[in-house]
């Protein structure tokens, strides 16, 4: 199958090719960029030379790659992938958006914390988290892929939320990314002489992917969730970690809680339960497609504390885009995903 | 007047060392290990090379150096600075312990966490927060200095439970430090190899810093305050962050909560009030003894969120100790502290 | 094909079973550690959780290994892999050393240096750097694998040598590493505490990896060379950077150089020619087998600057125990061995 | 004495401020930046809240400056120091520039390393580097401060050419700094994504401290220099390692190097001297103004190898710069610079 990366030149977009490199039954076939059209992607990420040799085409050629492509990735900021959208559903090609363009069931949340108006509100979408929302994904012509934190968060507290194991207005996560989320853009902010041996909070409750994972966790519950998430940035390159807080119901034992973790997750490829009392660490899934998952209970307070992590880059973007991808046209799950963390 | 660092090859005590060089009322006259004893401190940390070509001694000499010394600063593992506290109880020394052995109001409390029995019950002790009890740390003759994470949290809680503006049974702490806070000994876990580029929790719903939370808070509203506290380990060598959550009564406006910090604060040299939305950065106070403090309130879920910075080894540790010393002592408060963070 | 990782606990063994994962014609029949005997290889590794669940067996099982296996990987610190060797004379296993022991032509060079006895002097052996000793590798019984600075540094100044371009009594190579050259095991020289933040030289004019440089080298050239090997730790996990000097004779004009690196490259598939005047970076290669080459001249001062970089744990110790075995076995070079680095 | 410094907001500026805060005799009256005039310094830079909280001047008001301040340091980019220099060459004021524009006793050089016009030329003007330059800069009006790269190399080489201990044309100089020294403009390249975990060369064959340390190395020798000077950039904050190479002539015996690093820095505060065979690291004078050295000597090759370490924005430039003015008014040389190295 034909396949086409669009917006190729951030770290989103180089992590597709990465593991589109290793995925037998793709050819990437179109790799586009605005800022760096007509240069050659290996002059710009020089990690890929003689893997890669080949040229950014531009947006202006977004309906012959339509036309020629079985599947599209779009990794751009949000805002632009509704356009491409729109100008390719008529096309053959699907799309698997990257960005936030088409995560949200309800438009309405969507432009009221990313501030701007839906240009393809009407569009058939589905949210790619493979692992709850699989059987939507099978047939989907547009699916908007799970964002980062969002997926390190939906995962750890899918199992208490769908069993009712929780009281669902305690909910609390406290979630940690390395530098390589916030991008590739020159910051001030991001240098390393900024942020090496340094430890910050941002984002606190206002981040973007709060009302993503309140739309899952109530689409999950059955219960209109409302919670705080707070993300802190790491002086690391690659890895979330979530540290989601919820106080048990009053009658939920320690084993109900082992029971919805094994229960939903047993046969998962990519969520490796650790158990409960353990303790995952972004390094054993660098580079993987791998969410390690480990709880701890607290009966003292009554609390569970849920550890998640993910390699931001890969369950947290491309790789799960690939995943979202090989269920989509019915490719083994674990084609091109395969392989093991990068440790140490 | 002459001090001792007893415990001096940890990197508490050899923050201790720096910082008591610039200290211009004190004169370091003893300095002890009991793997080291006999070796020159500067064979050991080559960065005092020149600074302090001193002779470690040993434990043996213990009566000798309370004899001698107007104060007596401990860095020795917890179970330890209770003997020399017993030791030393008729001496003319004062004591300022950067463990755990006197820091519990309720020695019980203490057996518990720390599984030890405790060999000096009786000792009248003051817990050393200097900005929470400086008037007991006036007289004191023994200071169980508080422990780094404690510090963080403690500071960042206190005007809201002073205040009686939260729930106090929803009170959760989210922390995060630097690898220093680990120590000096050789463990495979804490190799460069293994934490670089990797984050982790740990001591979940079980750390040791928990009930010295929990005290100081408990005193400070009057209620018995139980509370959730999750460390967690950043790959940097210094700084730690707390992020506090809890639900603010319904009653609480968010100018009560910001009425509360500066009330409490504005004359606190060492603690910086960034104010409502800020973001505190751990390198903003390296290698200082400042705590920057900002709070945000979450409209939507009804909760104050509480960000704090610390260098874990000068305010969670050796400058806090000598803060302390400076109150106990009658000397400024500032003397050996009042220096610029290292930044970048 | 059958295979076994002798001592599999340390980075390079770890690295050897990622590599083999991906590898489709070999199978790892046996994984051993003297330290871990009877504990499973993912308790010790949680990145290979899912992937590897075996058990790691003892060295008393190793000549049931040698009748089964048809290659042994042996990643054991030096004086080890010479008696596994000796015991495995007369079974069929053919075996790839990664440490010193089968690296040498001149036994008494590796006594010399290393300050052990040979216990194993009549093996044939052949020395396991691909690009340069490809033929002998094809049928060999016993590879020495090439050390990880000395494939950096050998790759770097192969041309040169070999076509008689530069004075060989000037050569100097300054190399640094990432730490997880120094291993995996707890010493507080390694704790992340003491290198965050640091760079350091160590081993200066008396590395084990010169003599190994100097022997290709000099196998190269004709000549007996001497040179200056210096190794420096950076603060970073995997990577080694070798900036290797040597004065170009008086009649070697640049395009002479730019020729030799050609002409003996052009058709390596592991080693990228970035050219003349180009700047390679140890993350463009990490976790992949390739070598990037670069080279400057220097016309004030009539030097040659050659700048190369590996992963350390892969071109530098599994990748290329892999390539070797590829080449000795007859399989494609890049199987187990073609994918993309891993950025950022 | 009242002081102004002139390009405050970046690192080398910032650092400054930091240590003239300590300083005793000095205030500081004015702090200037053309980007941010009118802007609050603390907040730009959040550590300096609460010690700094000044406004800073713009470049218009470089003659009030002039007259009021005894001292200027001056923290741009090369080619806006000459212009100050030359509107204040009617001053009281002494300047300290910490650019390149007064390093060059010819300015030819400069012009032609750093390709721009010098427009102050005939400025009576003196290297700034203390250990070497103390007597002639005692009284001078402008004092170029040596560069951060060019002090760790010349101090590392000053015993042996003074002295006539090496072939000087066999001189190479291998360097590697920390990321502040690449500033705090926004830069891709300068990330923290695209440098954690990576290693990297720049600068080769002709990075413009090259021309300063054949300067310095020529002048102590009474030769004519050329020598071999390479940057690269280590994944850290801060600290410069500079491994020097050079060929001992034929009749230097290891104890005439010894003797020469000794009685030449002896005396000298600053300079610590490990000694033969020792190995100088980065973090042991982070924060501080020392320069830690010691030498090897490699009798197979004839080598001298000299480690020298250094605080890039201390003893690379504030520091120095420090130094520099207690020396040419009068005040003692360790003043605001007596503190220990900030470990770990």
């Amino acid at each position: 199958m034909k396949v086409a990366v669009v917006g190729a030149t951030g770290y989103a977009g180089a992590e597709l090719l990465s593991i589109l490199y290793r995925h037998k039954e793709t050819e990437v076939a179109y790799i586009t960029s605005e800022s760096h059209t007509g240069e050659n992607i290996s002059d710009i990420y020089l990690h890929l030379r003689g893997l890669y040799d080949m040229t950014l085409s531009g947006m202006k050629d977004i309906e012959e790659i339509g036309d020629e492509c079985d599947a599209i990735f779009i990794a751009l900021p949000h805002g632009h992938a509704m356009n491409v959208g729109r100008a390719l559903q008529d096309k053959k090609a699907r799309i698997i958006d990257l960005g936030a363009d088409y995560r949200f069931n309800d438009v309405s949340v969507y432009e009221k914390w990313y501030k701007v108006s839906h240009t393809h509100k009407e569009a058939k979408r589905v949210y790619g988290l493979a692992e709850i929302y699989r059987d939507k994904i099978k047939n989907a012509k547009i699916i908007g892929n799970a964002g980062c934190y969002t997926t390190a968060s939906i995962l750890a507290l899918a199992p208490l939320v769908k069993n009712h194991l929780v009281e669902t207005n305690t909910i609390i996560i406290d979630a940690k990314s390395g530098v390589s989320g916030a991008g590739r853009s020159a910051k001030q902010a991001n240098l390393f002489g900024e942020l090496c041996g340094s430890f910050k909070a941002y984002g606190v409750a206002n981040h973007r992917h709060t009302p993503e994972i309140e739309q899952a966790l109530s689409d999950l519950s059955g219960e209109n969730i409302l919670l705080n998430f707070t993300p802190h940035l790491v002086p690391m390159g690659r890895g979330i970690l979530a540290t989601a807080y919820a106080n048990l119901k009053s009658n939920t034992a320690p084993e109900d809680v082992d029971k919805a973790f094994y229960d939903m997750y047993n046969d998962e490829y990519f969520i490796r339960l650790l158990g409960r009392g353990a303790y995952p660490a972004t390094k054993n899934v660098r580079g993987s497609n791998f969410c390690d998952i480990a709880w701890h209970i607290d009966e003292r307070t009554g609390r569970v504390i849920v550890l998640s992590v993910i390699d931001n880059l890969v369950k947290g973007a491309a790789g799960q885009a690939v995943q979202n991808f090989n269920i989509a046209f019915g490719v083994d799950e674990k084609e091109g995903l395969d392989y093991v963390p990068v440790y140490p």
